[in-house]
Order: C-alpha cells, then structure tokens, then sequence
C-alpha cells in the first residue's frame, strides 16, 4: 500500500533525524515499549533514581492516548519530563517525538526515555529515533504473549520480563517467555526483573550500559 | 482524512451485515476487547463451559496477530471455532469476521463469541458486527489505565474488571478503576471477576443475559 509506505518512510527520516539531533547534544536515548500494566513507567522511574543518583541528568517523554499519569510520576522522581497525548493514535511516531524535544531542553540533558503508549503491536512499525528499543513485558500477560506478537520482539535491542514475583500466582513459567524471546531474537539480553521490589534493576541498568 | 472515513465506513456497513447475519441464524454475540493478559480467553473459556452445561451450542472466533494459542484453548473446552490471524494488524475489522462467519456453521450455534486481538486502542474504531461489546481489563494493568483510555470505555456494553484476586499483590484499588470506569460510562455495567478461581462468573453470565 502506497500510502502505508510513504508514512513508514517519512517516520524513519523524521526518526533519523531524532537520533542525529540528540546524539549532537550527547543524549543517550532509550524508547520503552509494552502493553498496558507491563511495567514500563514503575521501570522508568527506577532508572531515573539510580541515573540521578549517579549524576546523570535524565530527561523523559510520557506518550499516552490520554491523561497525564505517567508524565506526573516521571517529574515527582526528578526527570525532565514532556507528556504527549496521542489522542486516538495507537503509538508515538517520530514526528510527536521531534515535536516533544523541542520542548525539552537538550543541553541539559544526558539520558532520554521514552515511553511509547501501552500496545506491543503498533509500535513496531514506527521507529522514534533512540538508541534502542527496549520491550518490556510482564508474566501477568500469560506465557503465550511473545509467540503471539512476533515482530516487537524481532525488533527489540533489549528484552525485560516483568513482574517475576508474581509468576507462580499467575501459573506462568519466565523460562517460557524467555525461550520465545530468544527463539525470535538472539541478539537481544534478555532479563528478568520485579521492578516493584527491585530485582533486576541492577542488571537492566547494565544492559542500557550505564 | 478521507481515507479513514471510508475505511471507517466500510466497516461499519460489514459489521451491520455481519448483525443481521447472525441474528437471521438467532445467535448472541459478543466481542471482547481488553489488553493482553487482561484474561480475555479465560473468561470465555469458563463462559463456553456454563453455557455447554445449559445446553448451548458455543461458536468462537480467535483474534490473533499470530498463532492459535487461544483457537486451541476454546476448541479444547468444546466450542467450534475459527482462528483468524491479523498478521500486522492491531484488531479485527468487520471483514475478517465476515469471512470468519462462512467457515463456522451457523444453524449450530446458539452463541457466538469474538475475541480481539489484545490491544485496548486500536479496536474501538472498529464494531464487528456482535450484539454487545465487553471490555475486559485486569487489575495488573494499574489503577490510572481506564482514564488512559477513555474511548473504548465510553463504547463498552459492559465492563470486566479481572484478576481481582491479585489486588493486593499489585497495589490496585479496583474500585478506583470502577469510579473511573462509570465516569466515562454509565449505561454499561461494571463487574469485578477472578476468572482464575471462579468468582463474579456467575454475575457476569447474567450480564450477558444467561
């Protein structure tokens, strides 16, 4: 489809020119993607607080389709932060993305995340311009999930497990997930986390490099 | 844009002969949207057992981006069923079930049930056809995502609030996404299940007119 193809297109220039416009200020960037409840903002904010803790100045864009939570949360642990709402839109796309940067001031800035909107299937189409993508997922969503959504995990450049603590009250094995991932994506670390109680966190913020 | 009205259009025309089909062959339906891990095959499973023990004869359609995880499952508990796998796309469309409709026998069915692919955004602009709309959302998904996510709220019939057996484990208040819920939505009953161990099945049975 023509049009399909045009707006992929011009995504990844306005993506390409996200990843230059931030690499020229030294911002390392990060874009968090997952469905509803996998996580991504309680994991967020951990990384602001170990980052900040280390000296870093972290800076965030919260997309949701509506409401203004996460970009909250994100300001309370000592992020800059932008919220953008994308209305009935699935997914951030790059262009959202070069207009929330304009709003952030970038020399002040070493770490970007971005959180895209709760979905593991319409992100994957549209790159944003970070440094890497990373999948975050939680048990709760059933040891079935990574087979059923095989491009996000594909794509992903880092791949986190959610939520371990609670996989024997929800019958899920990790090791399931684990070996999906890994059947669809070799390159990608894969790790385990529980956010909440805080482990793993050692090792995600590893695997970001820092 | 032109485009998404015509699409939009289109697919409304379907879904209202998908309706009339099914109602000419005096079948309920109804279409489940929520995210992934909500728990919308579990409900449907425990749905398709009570209503086999009533004496109903139980049709499935399995919304998929890939697999047939869920196929299997509804067939395992002695519904008939049609896997549809979306490929790329976030949701079913009322053409996917219409072809759907052609492989199942219809004057076999007392009740059809259509599950979505697990993405709480995508199909709200999309009606398939079924009688009533049921959202199903898990308490997993954090107390601030009914507000993220006013539009398919505004539409549902009826709303499933699941999981509630894990609250506590996660920090949720369900009753915070109920107040939300009925803020957006009035006219659709809210109703708070474990589908895992049983409760508010009875309820929900009822709800669906059973």
């Amino acid at each position: 489809m023509e049009l399909g193809a045009n707006i992929l297109g011009a995504n990844k220039r306005i993506a390409d020119d996200n990843h230059a416009h931030l690499k020229s200020h030294g911002i390392r960037s990060f874009d968090f993607v997952g469905s509803i409840g996998s996580g991504k903002t309680l994991i967020i904010e951990k990384m602001i607080e170990a980052l900040k803790a280390g000296g870093k100045r972290v800076g965030c864009i919260a997309g949701d389709v509506a409401g203004d939570d996460d970009y909250k949360r994100f300001v309370k642990r000592g992020a800059v932060a932008e919220n953008v709402n994308t209305g009935k839109e699935c997914h951030l796309d790059a262009h959202m993305v070069d207009h929330a940067l304009e709003h952030l001031k970038l020399d002040e800035m070493d770490v970007l995340f971005i959180e895209n909107v709760g979905n593991l299937v319409c992100p994957g189409d549209f790159p944003l311009g970070a440094d890497k993508r990373v999948v975050v997922i939680s048990v709760t969503e059933g040891d079935d999930m990574v087979r059923k959504h095989p491009l996000i995990f594909t794509i992903a450049d880092l791949i986190v497990i959610n939520k371990i603590d609670l996989a024997g009250a929800v019958d899920v094995d990790p090791q399931i997930l684990v070996r999906d991932a890994r059947n669809l994506n070799s390159r990608a670390p894969v790790i385990l986390t529980d956010a909440k109680h805080g482990s793993g966190m050692d090792e995600l913020k590893q695997a970001l490099g820092f």
